[in-house]
């Protein structure tokens, strides 16, 4: 899997590539079937909808789920991110994105790296955020939206939102957001489930609420250049990884046969996964 | 103004009818620049956001601002609701809903009709809403969605919701929701300001946040005919307005000419027009 010249020179340009249909439906059916063992479970790693019980987000399933710690393998994924940086890469953060059917909440306007930066002291913008569809994304069920070119400013400035949603961001205020849709505008990349989009750690992206009966489960993963790991330890390790070996690729059906992985969460997350090793 | 057979079937069929571009950019902008000022005021009319100080509805302001007092009377939007009814139609209800940028908050799914029968005991679902375009409708500014063919069931069950939004309504359940959805999909009509769509009073609708810079101001008429008038006077007149005289028409080009219009709470809401006249 190489990226042409082409799809760099528009990552170059917008900060984003959109590959429709990546990965096939057979492919994404043995992610899909694990999804709602996940979200059932009462762990630190399911983040909960504000007023629902939906989950909006689950960390680090790749450490104890068979499927996503193939997924976090890919070589479909991970060498085009190896490829735009030059050098091993490892895994950052691991989310799976609920969106549920009607509950789906918000994600206010933000950059990634903004809060790897300020939170986890990560030295550099080189870790790449690619989102993979489990569902198919359309117009009514709260798409990803860009705005293109907003990578090329570096951070903005953000306000800490701890009220808005169930989950803490640095979010961007509304002047810098309506100038940089005025130069940009806002795209919202559409397709069936198995699309993947890679994505520049400061583009700014937001996302509606899902009104829609129709789930739009994503997973989110941060792969990071190894040498620009994080130097600071103040997220609970299922947020923000400390393991910078770099990712071993498996081979490009190992989302349809069942290559050993290793899953050493399985059994419950590691006390010390849980804290900080810094003070807030 | 007379629709076609062609418009009359898709309505009978869709429930709306989507007229984009039916009034001018010069007629627009009348009503486009008296908005600021009207949701400024601090009268009860303006209903605000949960936690913002935007608005979210601003009702009646056809009794006390000339261009909306026009816009109640304009024969391109009174004389298409008279066709379908065969009879002439008075104003139940006057509201420019802002969803503005960043601020504008969800309206879950309901029926227009549910309120009204429920709340006002009108007789039967014989009034129409009106929905005019006062800026571009686009998918990122919170469009309303409708369930084609839902106003087919009449009205569905409902509960009241008093915690979601500022303003309470009667929400349809998430299973009814998947199953009308199942058979009917889901569309949002966009186009440019001064477009018009009519749609039945029991078409299920409701619309998303609003994240992007770009407001997304609409006139939400309700037009009922005469002889359908509701019975019970609970909520505020400036809700469910008790004034059942016929609409007499302004000429074509009234948003470009200033015809004289009566102001009846130009200097503030009557009291008895503040309260119920019937135990809640």
């Amino acid at each position: 899997m190489k990226l042409t010249d082409t799809q760099l020179q528009s990552f170059e340009r917008d900060g984003y590539i959109f590959l429709p249909s990546h990965f096939s439906a057979a492919e994404i059916k043995t992610l899909v079937d694990e999804v709602p063992a996940l979200y059932a479970q009462h762990r630190p790693e399911n983040v909960r909808e504000k007023g629902s019980d939906a989950v909006r987000t689950n960390f680090a399933a790749h450490l104890y789920s068979a499927p996503f710690a193939r997924l976090a393998r890919h070589p479909r994924m991970v060498e085009p991110v190896m490829q735009l940086f030059g050098e091993p890469v490892y895994m950052h953060q691991f989310k799976i994105n609920g969106k549920m059917a009607f509950d789906g909440d918000v994600w206010q306007w933000h950059q990634d790296y903004g809060t790897w930066k300020r939170d986890d002291d990560m030295p550099e913008p080189r870790a790449m955020n690619v989102a993979i569809f489990l569902d198919e994304v359309n117009e009514f069920n709260g798409p990803l939206m860009f705005i293109p070119g907003s990578h090329k400013l570096g951070v903005v400035d953000a306000e800490h939102d701890t009220s808005t949603t169930s989950y803490p961001l640095w979010t961007i205020d509304h002047d810098t957001i309506a100038k940089l849709v005025k130069h940009g505008g806002i795209v919202a990349p559409k397709g069936p489930a198995g699309s993947m989009i890679l994505f520049h750690s400061c583009l700014v992206h937001a996302s509606s609420s899902n009104l829609s009966p129709w789930n739009r489960i994503s997973v989110y993963l941060s792969l990071c250049a190894v040498s620009n790991h994080i130097r600071r330890y103040k997220r609970p390790e299922y947020i923000a990884h400390r393991d910078f070996r770099p990712i071993e690729c498996l081979p490009d059906d190992c989302l349809l046969k069942e290559y050993p992985v290793p899953l050493p969460w399985k059994d419950g997350t590691p006390a010390e996964a849980l804290g900080s090793t810094v003070a807030a």
